[in-house]
């Protein structure tokens, strides 16, 4: 329980089976290219029902915690957007 | 609609002239860093009024969906700020 | 006051001391990797409680001016995760 | 300033110009199957980016007076869907 | 508690009497046209001020339970407005 | 992604098994007297209590596009409740 | 329902008796100071239990219709707080 | 950025034309009576349907900077509504 | 505890120190011009980041009590902006 | 106004009579097992239609002063559900 | 449907499994020490991250009707925390 | 993070010192009575501004984990208000 910092990324995952699937989704997603994965929170939950098909679509905040940032050569994100 | 996993981030507008405009100069800069994106939702419409001017500002926030994120080797944003 | 865009991103900074120092602990790593901030909003402020310490945690959206980016070649977050 | 009682319904117009023309698209398509008009207030503005285009949406919710509801006979919604 | 259908309206009661009595014009209205109501939610409260007079005004969604609609030729609502 | 109308209807489905099944059973009955089916949003999640039993219950905004609505004599919901 | 102007004001009026007594006093009060009053929204209900009395209290905004403004010599608020 | 104060205004401009249209008039009206502006908020954006004519409605938030209050003799709204 | 009626004002302090002075000097501000101070609520905490430096910014809503509103000639905010 | 702590429950009032009504009957409900009640907050009005009746249903969160805890042997809520 | 008098706790229910049977074991302890438990609320779904595993935290307020009150002797919470 | 159960109780802190000092005032009072904190949330921040003096006034939701539920005997809130 050290002074840490978390950043949060909002990440949408869908599935043609359930929301459950989608949010596993999203996570898996999340875990590829990010580490220190921490806690998610579930923004919304919507469905697409064209052509006779149900996608559950659910949005996630994630927070993963931020590498010791204290050297210097941290490569952040930059400025792009 | 095969499962796909979509980001959302942040942006605000600016313009001058109207808030149509600062929509359009938000979602112009989004597409030159980044590619497949889907949709927007506008969270916040403020205004600036210094100086005898009117400044109009939109927050919107772009999804766009993600590369196909199984190959390793995939770049991501890494964990800095 | 040109037409200028902003880019969001959301941080949460802990603290043991209190609400204030979480938010400059947070402010003060956004800066490390972010340049040209420009203003933030609190969105949270939560706290841990376990093993008879007090952790402050608030979470703060940093917006911070996107560099011109009008030049070809700009870096941009890529679109991984 | 009677005592009148008013329904409030949800339609989404689009436009591949500007919220606005969203916002006149869906009013129009209210004028035509529903009398007495009374106000509408927007919810939403989102917009589709898909395959380069820029496509407006706006969510108004729609509130028209109800007629008279005394007479037997009135033919309401029926409970279907 | 089979597991039933039930579907919402918005129903704006006014009154020159009190908030109370719009809520009893705005069900009164319901019960007309619709049967196995249900249940009501308040979500506005607002009144009219003009040429010296109040009028009370009340926003609510009236949920009815929908008829069983597993028989064919059950005859909703259509696609219209 | 012509400049189309969708409307949106509001509907609680509920089951005793899950979450999950109550949306399937909102949308099945959506689909019986609805066509052209685009998207839900789901705003509430309660569940029934009592007697022991648990009876999950989902509140689903479904949204649906408006057949060309050019031609005369489209049958609209008229002016009912 | 020419272009006009409204400014709303945020009264609190508080009754022993019952909200709708708080809100008959608060639009008394308002029709004191300010006249071209239009409408309000009903924003908090609150109430008082010390000392073994029920105090009711209702936030509402009134707005009213700003004067022609067009003169000079309109005497306005001032920049007082 | 020395530290100053402001104080915010709740205005409704209305506009036959377009909720632009409504935004300037009620900038400019507040730039009438208030000097100082700094910034607006849109808070809610309704429209007006009666007699066939639609009538844009936005409610603003509009913040203005308080002139150097240190000065005894300053100039209050005083108490009254 | 009589009938007493409130009127709240927003007001934004700000503070390079920290929010808890931005409110101090927002309550010592509506202090100069207003009596009959009676409670306020905290609606927003910003912050600017420009130039290096950290202003806190803090919107509160102020409630003070109406003075005796039942003579005649009682003074109010009249109907400017 | 010394430093004291108060607790907050939530308690839903029914009646068939008024939300008036409904809100006496939960303040009267919550005098008798509490004492150094302070003041309430209405949450939600709503209403059970079924057979015929009009039932209201009103959800308050009422504080209650804590007696004060200094003293051992203050007997608390235990850590119960 | 007599006038009833419901109370409303809020409960964290976590489940390595799925939000679906941290629901299960929320209201499982809920039914261990209250009685005649009435409905829920899902209020907010989150999710832990931490060590590779993913934990499932729902977060519910669960009603339960109070037993007569009207008896002495009624035990109470007391005004404990 | 074995599936552990939380109750949330909101208690609110007041202090004359500054909102850092509520929140540790109500904190202290919950570890009082209740075992096993876990996490708060800050609900919202007022003050009490009459006679002169500052208070300050901060609704928190403590979150504490329930002991293990599953022996007989264990003692619950009951069903008191």
């Amino acid at each position: 329980m050290s002074d840490s910092i978390f950043k949060g990324v909002e990440i949408v995952g869908t599935s043609s089976q359930s929301f459950s699937h989608a949010i596993e989704v999203a996570v898996a997603c999340a875990r590829k290219t990010l580490h220190n994965l921490s806690w998610f929170v579930v923004e919304e939950m919507r469905g697409g029902l064209q052509q006779g098909r149900l996608q559950y679509q659910v949005t996630l905040r994630v927070f993963f915690k931020l590498d010791d940032i204290d050297e210097p050569g941290d490569a952040g994100e930059g400025n792009g957007t």
